[in-house]
């Protein structure tokens, strides 16, 4: 038989965690605050607990996934002592501070203890490109090792269970850069009545595909140091066309708010001396604070 | 015989035009303000023009590639007659206004105008991911097309000369937002001494490239309007977990700038009741200005 799990939490993740381990033929026992959340998890056999404690004294393995940390622990509390001698997967996103903690509390309850941070979002759980990064106790991890691939690749990041965190927000704040530069520019294209899904199809995919390349190099310049005079693109240039993304912004009537942070960083880059350089300065001067 | 070019300017750029146009046969002249830029190109067969006006008159395909507008300006005020009955193309960025401007100029002097952008780092002209997008005149371009393509893949985007520069300006916004959100990752992870390669290799350019599937759908949220209730990642919910992007980044002495503004533009859109809807809402609330 699969192993018995529990999910807590059936928001738009929770649902997609119960899904799947329902999909890939586990017992699955599942809490939600308010009774009643993801009715079509019923036709699929999902067990409704109806306390925190019912549900977790179901599966020797229980995952939580709710809105935060703050939920997490209100919700975790008064089940303590059944969640003894279990495995627990945090899948709620938190801070690498707060997994630490999770794993002290989980210690002292005698509670097996996994952060994890799920690099998907919900229609994409139990697919090829779903992964999730676990840090905490390596023995649990290997035991539910095949249980967890059922929702992602599960990729072990360390025993230090700040670790998952760490790297899920760093991935997060990747995306929301990215998401934010693309909300800019659909902006710009809007403000032309430009269509943005030709836009997006046709020029933006592609083009960021290929400055992946250039997030490749990156990190290569970072961790190696730049090839001197190899950088294609230096700091120089790249300040003096910045300005003309903020004058045309305006001039389309698009606030360029989250283009001024770059702005800022690349002419603080070129005060500094380095306009010869290439993007490996900016990395140095946000870590430098 | 292939078609005579003229490169103005030799930067990184300017060079990597000009290789191009001699890989693929074009007889090439280059013209650099500091003389004797890119001596690898002699060996290529380069002609080198003693002035601007000696350069132009060589070819009846003029390319400009110089640092700015205002150098563009400048460099080709005194070549303007020489320029008459030619096609001027313009790769230097710029402005959706700029273009306008280079158009009637080019108009006053008879001069068939392309306003272009590069959509490539120099490494890449010439190769299968480089596309340039043109705007301006239809019939420069069509005569010209072939020439062109030996440089990246060109893309004619309408007769409004600023078109062009409006969806360069509007892709590079996107790739500065994403190089942004980049750049605090991998300040993230140097903060625990973690390898920026490994990271960037393993994690970071995998869950990009899964999070272009998010961009395609905010396009088309954006287009058709969102499906209702379809939302995977709710806005209150990502709004939630941005304040631990904010604390762990403080937390591991990395300053938390190129952020900021995603996460006021999220508390934005939840303060004016948009929690249960998705990224699309930050296109609005940007172009709204
Ligand atoms: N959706 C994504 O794209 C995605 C991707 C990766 C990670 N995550 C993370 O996964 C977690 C859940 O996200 P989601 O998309 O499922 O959010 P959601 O759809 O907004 O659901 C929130 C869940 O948290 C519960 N909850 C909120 N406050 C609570 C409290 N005080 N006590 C108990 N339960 C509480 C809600 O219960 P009620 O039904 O009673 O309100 C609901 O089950 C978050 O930490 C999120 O950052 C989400
Ligand atoms: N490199 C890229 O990744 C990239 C990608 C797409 C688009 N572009 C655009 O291509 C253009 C050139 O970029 P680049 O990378 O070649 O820059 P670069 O390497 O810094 O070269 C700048 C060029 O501009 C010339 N120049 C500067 N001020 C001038 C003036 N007042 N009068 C005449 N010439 C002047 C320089 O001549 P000297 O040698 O005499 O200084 C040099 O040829 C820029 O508009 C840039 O935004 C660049």
């Amino acid at each position: 038989m699969k192993t018995p799990v529990t999910v807590l939490g059936l928001g738009a993740m929770g649902t997609a965690l119960a899904r799947a381990f329902l999909a890939a033929g586990h017992p699955t026992t599942v809490w939600n605050r308010t009774a009643g959340r993801s009715p079509e998890l019923d036709d699929l056999g999902v067990i409704r607990a109806r306390s925190v404690v019912d549900a977790v004294v179901a599966s020797p393995l229980v995952v939580v996934c709710l809105l935060d940390d703050t939920s997490v622990r209100s919700t975790l509390q008064p089940a303590a002592s059944e969640l003894s001698r279990r495995t627990l997967v945090n899948l709620t996103n938190g801070t690498p501070e707060q997994a630490r903690r999770g794993l002290d509390w989980a210690a002292q309850h005698g509670v097996q203890y996994l952060d994890g941070g799920i690099m998907a979002v919900p229609v994409m759980i139990g697919g090829p490109a779903a992964f999730i990064l676990y840090s905490g106790s390596a023995e649990a991890f290997e035991q539910h090792r095949d249980d967890l691939a059922v929702l992602g690749r599960p990729t072990y990041v360390g025993a230090d269970a700040g670790l998952a965190a760490l790297q899920d927000l760093a991935l997060l704040s990747a995306m929301y850069g990215m998401f934010g530069g693309v909300a800019h520019a659909l902006a710009m294209v809007s403000s032309e009545k430009l269509s943005p899904t030709a836009f997006t199809d046709d020029l933006l995919v592609p083009w960021l595909t290929a400055m992946l390349g250039s997030v490749t190099r990156l990190a290569k310049d970072l961790e190696y140091g730049a090839e001197s005079g190899a950088a294609g693109s230096n700091l120089a240039m790249q300040a003096a066309a910045f300005g003309n993304f903020i004058d045309a912004s305006e001039a389309q009537g698009v606030d360029p708010m989250v283009l001024r942070p770059i702005h800022s960083l690349l002419d603080r880059a070129v005060a500094e001396g380095h306009g010869d350089e290439d993007l490996a300065v900016l990395v140095r001067l946000l870590a430098k604070n």
